[in-house]
């Protein structure tokens, strides 16, 4: 199992209505079946008490494998990436994780 | 729901046996039954092609609220964060997440 984080940075604007109500179930439409679940946070909290959250947003996709997320992604990589401008300015830091536990 | 998320840059050292062997069961019994479940990743590749993961290990805590986890962590903070050099030389980044999906 494998984890596709993405990670907005705090910026000026996140609109989450258009975030949760018409990004998300596109990219869940457009991913299919390939993608396991979906998990969202809104970032409350720094670490240390009294500080923001370096992320306003935490996203987690989950797939069972490299190739079954690459597969998936990439023929609606651009629809999905080019959606990112219609709901905040942030450039999200994206990686892929492996499971341990 | 909230999340602790807890973000492990890269770095020169991080001991992965001490990490899921030691710490993480650490962490566990001394949070208790207020920690209801914890997610590790190791981070494998940067949203990029051929890019690392900014993030060498992604740690997740779940707790029911701020408060449990304050409770929680309170009495043992200092334990657990000054546990980290024993396997890490990196800083985390942390933070709180309100669960939204």
């Amino acid at each position: 199992m494998i984890k596709v984080g993405v990670f907005y940075p705090q910026s000026k604007t996140f609109d989450w209505d258009y975030y949760l109500g018409r990004h998300t179930p596109m990219v869940q439409k457009l991913m299919g079946p390939a993608l396991k679940k979906v998990e969202i946070e809104q970032g409350i909290a720094g670490g240390a008490p009294g500080t923001p959250a370096t992320y306003q947003t935490v996203c987690t996709l989950h797939f069972d494998s490299v190739e079954a997320f690459q597969t998936a992604f990439a023929p609606c990589a651009q629809q999905i990436m080019g959606d990112i401008a219609n709901y905040t300015d942030a450039q999200p830091v994206v990686q892929i994780g492996e499971v341990k536990l």
